[in-house]
């Protein structure tokens, strides 16, 4: 059962076969980093408009839908847009406020001056909230970001436009780094907690954007230093890693995909293939895609010309790896496209909607 | 200046080249009556309805927006809505009360249940509403019509979504009939009087549909009865005729585009070549597309072969017939699309929008 902007917000935003294509520029605090460390001088509001309104020219016509932020994106970048892509609008300030355990816990909040009924209203097909989320925190932070997402929820139910949760992970207790074997280890777990807790229909999310659920970096088969060059102890093999994957499909009441989280390319085409081989509806990649092209940064013309050969590499690349992404309307709860059904449907539904 | 939610509208609804060729199957009462001539019995809902998502599922694809309505076409239609194709929703009930003059004018009501919170609501890029009016006719009746488009208007800019009004006339004055030389000889006028009446700001109407300001039967080069075998007295010739849809360019506002009223596909595009030879941006078709495959219900099967043929070569006339229509963005108020630009646009546009 789905209601009818819901539904169309779907379609909006897969593609033809129903897999999600999506690319992010909705980056800021990542973008301004990087912007950064290329540039001599302070990084301006328009240095970040200019970045993700070139990416969106050249790249956004081969997402089935592309994302972006309303604060240095959308405005620039709209007159870009093609018709037939799908627009996500994203809801979250960028970074997080800190908290619980020795303050390197992370709290959301909401982009201050925006709502969900201005992304409805400026014709976006679907609304993204990302949330930092450990479920093993501090009782005070969980429920903070549960919080939010219910009320995000709620107002995306009462604007009737999908809700694309974003989930990521970090390390915060003593004993895990980013990089290290034990965070590695807890990854699936951490995963695997989240998308159950977000399953919950009275969150009334409606794609799980989540991390691979494991890191590949510590996977038997690549811990050779397959994508960086460094060596790594194995915490899984290929196998367990494909059972992960798997395991999602199994938790999600609803269609997932994949983030890219700033790993490289070649990292995030293998998450892609063996989440999309086991149940994953696509993507949603951001830097992945498009920041080796950010290097030539204010060089514009370089910058498009690096993003219509490797960017557009990068798409094909990420096409190909999701060839068998289940489409959403096979995914989670629903059960085939015949199955779809409209919400209060009948001879009065344009009363009751 | 436009505003976020316009321009995404606008750009949804037109195809790449910003030329409108669109579909309208939000026709209630003029379908029941051919339903009722092709059927033994009682026309039902289920009828208008089956026969709606028919002609979405073959034709929508060819159209760059497809206008339907709410109580018989979309809730059936939605799941063969192109993700690509502009989604256009009816806001007028059907018909219209009776009034003034003889009791022969007409007043407008909007669907009772329904609103244009939820035209924005269920993802729709554009409002329509058909309003019958004659400038000429009796003042209460003319400013209840202005009054409702002016609601309209206020209604379609709260929800930042473009507003397409169609203006239909009609005979009423004891020497006009549908069909004659007296009201053939006023069309160029009624229509002029109406695109000027509503390119006012104050209607906020971002696109109107209007009549061609003439009636071809009645044109020297046609009146030998090119379009239906009947020859008529001449009341213009070509080249006025030209000169009139010169006019409603030079006083639209606004981009304008053409309605087919019914006429037959042949005279339709006579219409649409003539008009946007002359600064018209497109055409907004419904039955000079779709109505002699309709004669096969309820025949599904034969309805979508002859859909599929000679709709389809229909749509195809009507794309020729159309290659010189005005882009949006050169129409009107517009000055080309690099001069076309956001409303509150700059680094605080997300908080002030």
């Amino acid at each position: 059962m789905l209601s009818a902007g819901k539904m169309r917000g779907l379609m909006r935003i897969a593609d033809e076969e129903g897999r999600f294509r999506m690319m992010a520029i909705d980056q800021r605090g990542s973008l301004k980093r990087m912007l950064t460390k290329v540039l001599n001088r302070e990084v301006e509001h328009k240095d970040l408009s200019l970045v993700k309104r070139t990416i969106v020219k050249v790249l956004s016509s081969y997402s089935s839908a592309t994302l972006i932020d309303p604060v240095y994106g959308y405005p620039w970048a709209i007159k870009y847009f093609p018709k037939e892509v799908g627009l996500l609008i994203t809801s979250e300030e960028t970074g997080a406020d800190k908290g619980g355990y020795k303050d390197r816990e992370r709290k959301t909040r909401l982009i201050e001056g925006w709502d969900i009924s201005k992304t409805r209203r400026l014709g976006a097909d679907a609304v993204k909230l990302l949330v930092y989320y450990r479920g093993d925190g501090t009782e005070d932070i969980v429920s903070h970001q549960e919080n939010l997402v219910r009320e995000v929820g709620a107002e995306c139910a009462k604007y009737d436009i999908p809700f694309v949760l974003e989930l990521v992970s970090y390390p915060f207790k003593d004993d895990e780094e980013a990089d290290n074997i034990t965070f590695a280890r807890r990854k699936p777990n951490i995963v695997f907690d989240y998308v159950e807790e977000f399953s919950k229909e009275e969150y009334r999310v409606d794609i799980l954007k989540v991390e691979f659920p494991a890191n590949l970096k510590y996977c038997k088969e690549f811990a050779n230093g397959a994508f960086d060059g460094k060596k790594r102890e194995p915490a899984y093999d290929l196998s367990e890693v494909k059972d992960f994957c798997k395991n999602v499909t199994k938790l999600s009441r609803v269609p997932w995909v994949i983030l890219s989280a700033g790993v490289d390319i070649d990292e995030f085409v293998e998450n892609v293939r063996l989440a999309t081989e086991n149940g994953c509806s696509g993507f949603l990649g951001g830097r992945a895609i498009w920041q080796d092209s950010v290097k030539y940064y204010p060089d514009i013309e370089k910058v498009e010309q690096h993003l219509l050969t490797k960017g557009v590499d990068n798409f094909e690349r990420l096409y190909d790896a999701s060839k068998n992404a289940t489409p959403y309307f096979e995914a989670g709860s629903f059960n085939g496209y015949p199955e779809m059904e409209l919400d209060k449907f009948g001879d009065n539904w344009y009363k009751d909607y």
